[in-house]
């Protein structure tokens, strides 16, 4: 029998949700959900998020029109993290970059992905 | 000029690290670094991270050996967010599967992913 989805958010009321390339696999983005976000995901096929600096729920895209369609949500072992394979409608980054990990560590700085 | 890399931990005192293969760009799990943590990741080239449900210092793969050697480190444009690219040495998981996320989202169940 298949285990019943119950997430599991931490003290905060949060978990963090990575979004990847529903296409290429590639790591997009990462941000968190509490159960209003994760409804409203599941309810409208967006992804939505909870916005930890302006604490209030983010609909991914509203000012940018750059909106997520999650096509599948994936559950760790835990319930405590997913993933949304999506399908996103134009760079994902709020700098313009196709996706936010366009850098990478080398001694104390960061340098772009060439 | 390249920026300095300045991790930005919450309220917690913590970022989440995403661990992708550093072959197949799979994510295989998400856990949470400390400044402890992320120093010991850096200095040993093994990942490391805070354990919050035992409230510790946490080398992955300490007790199964199933470490995980870093191969390169990304950083997100708000610099809360890390992608650590590793190559395990074993399946991943606790559970004994290869990836954390080993199951999707299907109306309030969890399904094993073929």
């Amino acid at each position: 029998m298949s285990e019943r989805f119950r997430p599991k958010f931490d003290s905060q009321g949060l978990l963090a949700a990575i979004v990847v390339d529903h296409d290429s696999g590639d790591v997009l983005m990462l941000a968190f959900m509490d159960d209003q976000a994760l409804a409203a995901t599941r309810e409208t096929g967006f992804a939505h998020f909870h916005s930890r600096s302006r604490g209030r729920l983010w609909k991914k895209g509203e000012t940018s029109g750059n909106v997520l369609t999650v096509r599948e949500i994936l559950v760790d072992c835990d319930q405590d993290a997913l993933i949304l394979r999506c399908d996103p409608a134009g760079p994902v980054c709020h700098t313009g970059a196709d996706d936010c990990f366009f850098r990478k560590l080398e001694g104390e700085h960061l340098v772009p992905l060439s």
